[in-house]
């Protein structure tokens, strides 16, 4: 198959910490305000935000991306220019406002008002979230009452979506293409359908390999988040296997990745069960070539696994890494003699609070040049000793949702190590990746 | 459209009263064997259970309604009859042993695994769950290390079924057909699939007309069950909307109901969210054709709407009943001058505790004849006072999932209260049906 | 001092499985009346009763116990008798009757309304509680109106009991003398004051000696409760360090027992921190000389110790048992070549649904013959095949608070295993001790 | 008696707005280094610290206080103060290092090791707490095994203290004297105890008059935090009956004042259940001489009562306030038209967010200037426009633990309204309670 020339060609991301060129961030905004201490939870956030300070510190974040030479994308910006297409936007609306999700009753009202919306503001709502009592006079018809506005109760006609702030697990850049991410929680869901829309449809982005996941279809057990993949280059891939991850996701990708020669080898960090351990990289990133920081009180309870490709069904081999260290486990696939790590640092008291407030959450500008919290000055000092550079995002705000900087960055260009990026980009869906999916529902 | 002559030709569910002839139940079984103080909450039972006893328990009542002349279908038994036809099995286990559920690398050793068994052996793993350590020897593939069952992990390749107990819920017969119900918790979500093999396949219920719900799409927030859903007679249908069956879903199942003309009116009962108004049937149940039995401190607080059949898009007109009474919006509907009403009964702590042990959970046998709990002694004795007939069941173990006789029994037949009974049975997916959904989803 | 003959003269626990001769029980009754499912979880039972059964089947077990020539002592009737005693009613309602508990203003009508009472109507208040609203009116003064009933606040004069159920709790004989224990939960502070009140003023009990505790002290976090407590014989104790048994109040107690004679080693079991593992008796009982019946999930993850006389303070040596086998290190104590242990019994769920259902949680009447609840079918057939008499409790509701027939009885007469008692009972209280009780009743 | 002339003559808080004189707060500290994720919940924190960050802001705090011309007492310093005489050092430590709360045989050892340390680090560790791993090698004896350390367990000798941050709940100056609070949570039980040193030993505290309160005895259901409580002016007092502030304390402290002739009216505030109206001060505090910032939601739920001093016991009257709003009665009392009112602002969200993050709990500096948290920008913004004066603090961290600048102030010299004090100062401990103390003190 020729790959079609599109914008998105060169797109790709092909280590961990070679130099970051295109990232994709989303601004706090409506999502957040409509936390309460009532909602929040349910939302997965551990606290209400100040939101205009959290958009100030997120808008400091990304001008020293910026600075710095990167290319931002904001999440917002994107889904109005996608929306402007009419195409697009019925595509969106078709799939969010039907029956199912707003009541036989609204469908007209509701989707008559977001109509009437200017592209901007219509994404603003796709990610801040609709509630009935939202809707203007004009746009309600008696079915309305049946949502008992009077009562206090808060239904919505399109969820408030506040975890599109990390931008990291929606979507995943391996090397060359894409995975449009099942999310774990029900909260979360609809988030990957607006990513759809724009790798569909916007310009910059269309022609995108994709090498796994649709919203459109029920993913089951098979979800996958980007806080616990990691190319770390050269072809291979770190999955963290979580309670958000599944070992059901995590075979179907790998085989996926396998099958289009997009990745040669991954390891699966079979992760503690524990609300600490939410994502592989709250305990454990990269701040250079061969140096991590990691909380060891969970990657020493890491049970890895190493899966290769293979000729035979179901196209993979599974190595049980029995008890050695996921660390030399991850050092040995990269070629490496071994990992030099970075502890959390501090006490019991001041590790476990550090890797609570993401500590270890660390995203890589370029090799030893990472971006974290300014509140975990233990973690950071033991990082610039070991000759890190480390530029700080306020996180008061930000890190009420516990991620960090790794969280709220999923790049779209980042560099190998060596210099050399791995496969082409192509057309999505391309057609052997259909013939995978088929087969594998026979 | 001619209805095809079919077994299932006068199935019909035409009050909440009339005799009953025709039900379907579910032994527990080894999906409560399954039951732990780990896993009992996300399984949605309050306790454990004593399985033999439960079991001894449950048959007691069958046996009870056996006696009295209902013809009592069991889940496991017409399950395990539907799945001797090849075709039904492969219908089922092309769903339930997928790459999204179990994990590519164990889809086709687990089927094989599958394959292998009696069809009342398979019943019984599809409703009593399949662990991936049930798997034998030489049915297990590499790929299965990935489940870490050294470490105590307890992975399903198929989930344990245990609320299959509460056969109300899944599937509802309303008049002359029924409905195919999106359950709200995931932890149920697959028992509907099960429902949907038997009447596609098995003879006694192919040709049942189908007024909503298909399992194999996805649903949103279009939750609904049975315990919120009772058609008393002469097409009026009453809905409990509470946590567990929503406004999505209501306002699509009365439109479809009335654009078949399976139903004239339904009573939306707006319930207050709370743990104990979990259903509708938790807190008010028809005990005679002018009697409720009910928990005054959650009907008291309910909100009613009424919907009548419009021909205006979307098919239904909504009233607000605003303060009315919903005893008395129900006996209007019905045409009756008022309902009597039989409360819980005892002071604050038992009418409390008997609202929570089922008390207000009765089935009819047909009018003035009910069965309950055993252990509600001040509601049974009110009930009797008030000159129905009360057989009771032993609910020391059936009980401790949260649900009583109008719980386990989902009729299949049961007479209109004059006699007649409403609209024909016919083939599914009825033609006309069809054309609602797709004019629904555009 | 010259202990005074007196009638508790010969009472004393020997051993956990000698000839049971006397014990003390509380039957179910108002407290659990007050049970809901509202505060059924700060009462600390996981559901409610069904309460004339649970009486019913608590009264089969007396009579089980009391055909076998067990002399049973019940709680409302050893307390009704003590408090037909002017001075004992006093000294109770003295304490319980105060500002700090029922509020100024409510003093003088609530102690005159007790004191109208009946003893044994007392007595049923004093373990049943006393809400406001069981305030007759002429007994109602202005200060009643800040409880709110009329908002459906409950408040107690006086709190309700459920847990004197498990009487083991509450005060433990070892060898001649008894505990008088600091619970661990704030709902169950009350009981120990009842208990003082008999040993301080009935008949059969005055001049026990108490060994330590005080509940008109405040023990700070020095709690301890009778079903980690286990005088095995011949001057050795095993005591659970749990949540509800402290290392402070195990190191007290110790030196308290070494100090006057009363014992000679105690084994501490220090216990992994889990809801399953709440005490020592929830997951260790013996059913014969030297076998045991135990949740080996729990019991290998035991930390031991033994603490021994000194002459020095704090009068005490500890002696860590490193990675010692609990098992061992309590047949060693006993001076026994090992124990023999039988287990749960079943696959990973029965196991874990056994000891949850209190299948470890044998009394014994006598060297193999143990009473144990019928619910646990595996665990008592393995029983049974070790050759131990096994006698059935019916389980349904009384193990609906997370107790067996271990907790439910306070042994006050148990023979030593060779056949002498250990120590001289002597009375109580102690000359010193009353001196400082006359002061404290004024 | 004779009041002897003392350093607190003339202490006194006469208003809720007058002039504020003098003031106790307590700096961050140790104790908010010890708050992690696994046990912030049970210390009653929402969150984690930054906990320097938490130091500068309340350093800029106390700045605008003192720079406004307020006497800022600090309780480290003060305490340090205390502990600098022997006597009070030994009262101190003879309360906290006994059996009941550091084991049997680590009571020399902890004893040595604090009475080695200098007055301000014993004050740190009394505030900021002391682990069994803190304590040095050599004060390490056999017992200290039992804590099992090397499990990751972490057991205090002595507890932390870190919502001694919100000065306001431990004691409340009422007029010319002041309360020592039994506080609702065993995480706050200690604190009291340090009040009590200070007022007992310091000589600045020794003298003043006490009201009610003994930290020594044991208070029931007695509990009283000063969050709740507000001397308006004119021998008026508000308090909050609340989850915190009881019923039977409440009726307490008004017989003792206005038997002490201290007040002379008590309005109750009876506030609906809720964590969101944890004490009164979080959704109605002054603003002005008769202006309040307050949460409606909650408010208006409020039943109000009167109390009034009475000649017959228990020395009050109540009058229930019926429907009559909250405000209007407090209006009444301080011989107001009416209050005038600003409520939290902004739509359902906001209003909720700010409340909780402490919108509504002003302190006021003078009639009409007060401090609030710069985060809730729309109340800030609604007071500004009704004339007040802001004077913001920095929340981010000091509002984790749901309290804002009124709880983090305890004002013990505040002018009346008026220009008066009202009612005496006192030598504390009155010359009755003294002899108790000795005799307690050995």
């Amino acid at each position: 198959m020729t790959p079609t020339p599109t914008a998105s060609a060169g797109y790709g991301v092909h280590s961990e910490v070679g130099r970051l060129r295109k990232v994709m961030v989303c601004r706090p905004g409506l999502a957040h305000r409509r936390l309460t201490p009532t909602n929040s939870d349910e939302l997965l956030f551990d606290d209400v935000l100040w939101v205009e300070n959290a958009q100030r510190d997120h808008a400091d974040f990304v001008d020293k991306l910026a600075t710095r030479g990167v290319d931002v994308v904001e999440l917002h910006d994107v889904l109005a220019a996608t929306l402007q297409l009419t195409g697009a936007r019925d595509w969106v609306l078709d799939r969010k406002i039907v029956p199912e999700r707003v009541g036989l009753g609204l469908v007209d009202s509701t989707r008559a008002y977001l109509e009437s919306l200017t592209p901007a503001r219509l994404a603003e709502l796709l990610i801040g979230g609709l509630a009935t009592f939202d809707l203007p006079d004009e746009y309600r018809p008696p079915a309305i009452g049946l949502a008992r506005e009077s009562t206090g109760a808060r239904e919505y006609l399109m969820p408030p979506l506040p975890n599109t702030l990390y931008t990291r697990d929606t979507t995943c850049w391996l090397y060359g293409g894409l995975t449009l991410n099942p999310l774990y929680w029900p909260a979360r869901h609809d988030e990957t359908l607006i990513y759809q829309a724009i790798y569909l449809y916007h310009p910059d982005f269309v022609g995108s390999r994709v090498w796994w996941g649709d919203p459109g279809r029920d993913w089951g057990q098979s979800t996958f988040e980007g806080g616990d993949i990691m190319p770390v280059g050269d072809g291979v891939v770190l999955m963290g296997m979580s309670e958000r991850t599944s070992r059901q996701a995590i075979t179907q990708v790998s085989a996926a990745l396998f099958a289009q020669g997009a990745a040669e080898r991954v390891v699966v960090a079979g992760m503690p069960k524990l609300r600490a351990a939410m994502h592989l990289d709250t305990v454990f990133t990269f701040v250079d070539r061969d140096v991590v920081t990691l909380y060891p009180t969970i990657t020493d309870a890491v049970h890895a696994f190493t899966l290769l490709p293979s000729d035979r069904a179901p196209g993979f081999d599974v190595v049980d890494e029995g008890s050695a260290a996921f660390t030399d486990v991850v050092a040995r696939a990269m070629g490496l003699d071994s990992l030099r790590t970075i502890d959390t640092g501090g006490d019991v008291y001041e590790s476990e609070r550090q890797q609570w407030d993401s500590g270890n959450n660390a995203v890589a500008l370029e090799p030893g040049v990472v971006f974290t919290y300014d509140r975990n000055t233990l973690t950071n000092t033991l990082l610039r000793k070991a000759g890190i550079e480390v530029i700080t995002i306020v996180g008061a705000e930000l890190g009420r949702g516990r991620g960090g900087g790794h969280c709220m960055t999923c790049p779209i260009i980042r560099d190998p190590l060596d210099g050399h990026t791995r496969g082409p980009a192509a057309t999505y869906p391309p057609a052997e990746a259909q013939e995978v999916l088929d087969a594998d529902r026979r």
